[in-house]
């Protein structure tokens, strides 16, 4: 698969701009866009550009509602609840997270949960909002059903991510992790590379380890039976049990708290109604909170220090890895897929945008 | 290997007066051994009585200060730090909890973090106790260290496990997984069975997955390399680094926050050391907590009622099997092996009680 490189401000402004054109405001954009735009600088391609055909898709098809805001239905000091209203998922979901950082400002600690959204993107994006505050933050979705709970075969739950991310020097702790071995959008990079899914991450509607992305898609999103598996795998002998109760979790706060759809009942009619949670926490209702960054610096730092595994030269903590993805995509563009990027081309095509006014890609 | 059974009331007498003999107080006996004894009566052989003999050379030996209680040395009105001075970590993590609960029934929200403790049995004892209030309980600790890092060979880690607990009909979710593919104590089972370890569980100094539990646990004993895999296994493929991550996420809400010894530090000189972590939070600042409940016990029930793998006749939810097996613990007696026994029979001896007057085991 040929890649192409794209200044990553341009890319930006291209992506505010298909928002703009079909009905956002220009502030809606820019953070529609930074979502976005952040996975792609951190390297996760899953859930960058590639996923912003389906989004203007779900707004054309009017799954996603550009005239609906959300709500605040219900609330307390320490906690509230959003109505989207089945408007796009990032706008919610930083509504959410931001009312959640207020009240951490106030109480120490913010729990607002989310019903009735769409998409919202990188779970990591939300809580680097709280972390980039100080704040200790934590975000979850669920999705549409894609995971198989352990001696099941027909999707129950979603990729049901747990994001968590917590100020540290001189990386933040950022995780970001779906609760299944991987996320839906991997396979669909998988599928657009033509490549083999590697053992274990998914089945058939038999129950049969699968490699085929495009047929695990495909069940999916036809109901046929199949799906992701949770992480740890097809039984509980090496935690698959595990994976899926870290799927319920993130459902108690996402679906659940909030009375929203559970993965399950999500994007079976004419809305997706997937659900979030997010919680901010500020480390100075524990102590002196320098004291406290300082402390989980120095146990990263430990992390990597330790020693390695024959043939490794190196352990990562989390966050990392997309801090030295982001230093090269400043410098170097972000990364776009041929597919990819055709889908952009004709994209733009559609909004009567001039794509060539922000794209200047080169072939990496 | 040859099991018995035991009546567990006579069981939880037996192990009230252990405590009892070695300085603790009748009412403190209790709520260690209700902690002990839960484990046995939910079937999780490896940290119920299995565990007596390791609790009580722990206090012998001076690791834990039965002299000592856990104060409070820093609180909010959402949060509290405790400093359990190296005390028996039940007790400390019974008075965390309850703070916990203390504060969320005031302001909907408890975060509590424990310091300076010992190992304190099974985490979900503690979500439980916020879930029998009716709230929403999460438990977590670190323990010396015993998972590898993703690409690493020496321990850095506990098995870190996180419990959440949440009311539901006709059963309470009640999840309570360690961060590893599998905890020390299952490895501690497998030893006295004399059996292998399944492959993928563990890695012996060299890096090989090894199946030897005596090798496994020596080596982390003496510190030689090798160790617990974290969930997904030993490379990112299958998301070991998932697991990893979820493992620091323990270390945060335990030794991050309360500025006590990560996992790595644990159990190095005299002391122990290990940190807990516990949240209560009142499903009422979400809304209508019984209309919450409803919500959770229907999507339990999708989950158990959806369609099931070839072969496969049930799917469970979590919680599902504890009572399953409390229910047959409460009629035909808590499950002892052989080699736990005796070591009840030498423990009682050397504490002088007779444990004929507790104990009438009739073999399994």
């Amino acid at each position: 698969m040929t890649y192409f490189r794209v200044d990553y401000k341009n890319a930006k402004k291209f992506c505010e701009e298909s928002f703009i054109r079909v009905g956002f405001s220009e502030e809606e954009s820019q953070i529609i866009s930074d979502v976005i735009l952040l996975s792609d600088l951190y390297g996760i391609e899953s859930h960058g550009l590639q996923r912003l055909k389906m989004y203007q898709d779900n707004i054309k098809s009017g799954l996603v509602k550009v005239d609906k805001k959300a709500d605040v239905v219900f609330e307390t000091p320490v906690s509230g609840v959003l109505d989207a209203n089945f408007s796009i998922g990032h706008l919610a979901s930083h509504q959410g997270m931001s009312l959640a950082i207020k009240k951490a400002k106030t109480t120490g600690v913010g729990i607002v949960t989310v019903r009735n959204s769409n998409h919202f993107g990188i779970a990591g994006y939300y809580s680097k909002l709280a972390c980039d505050e100080g704040f200790l933050g934590l975000a979850f979705t669920n999705s549409e059903a894609l995971m198989v709970p352990t001696f099941g075969i027909l999707p129950m739950l979603g990729s049901n991510p747990i994001a968590c991310a917590m100020p540290a020097d001189p990386y933040d702790f950022f995780f970001d992790a779906s609760t299944t071995v991987v996320t839906r959008g991997k396979l669909e990079v998988y599928k657009k590379l033509g490549k083999p899914l590697p053992k274990g991450w998914a089945i058939d509607q038999d129950g049969n380890i699968s490699s085929d992305a495009s047929e695990i898609i495909d069940n999916i999103k036809e109901g046929r039976g199949g799906g992701i598996l949770p992480l740890g795998g097809d039984n509980e002998n090496l935690g698959g049990h595990k994976g899926y109760g870290y799927g319920v979790l993130t459902e108690i706060f996402s679906s659940i708290i909030s009375l929203g759809m559970t993965s399950n009942q999500c994007l079976k009619g004419d809305v997706d109604g997937c659900c979030h949670g997010f919680i901010a926490i500020d480390p100075n209702i524990f102590g002196d909170s320098k004291l406290i960054k300082d402390h989980l610096s120095n146990f990263l730092q430990e992390l990597r220090d330790s020693p390695k595994a024959q043939g490794q030269d190196r352990i990562y903590t989390h966050g990392e890895k997309e801090i030295i993805a982001m230093k090269d995509r400043l410098d170097n563009g972000i990364r776009i897929n041929e597919k990819t990027m055709n889908e952009l081309y004709d994209l733009a095509s559609n909004l009567n945008i001039d794509i060539r006014a922000y794209f200047k890609e080169r072939l990496e």
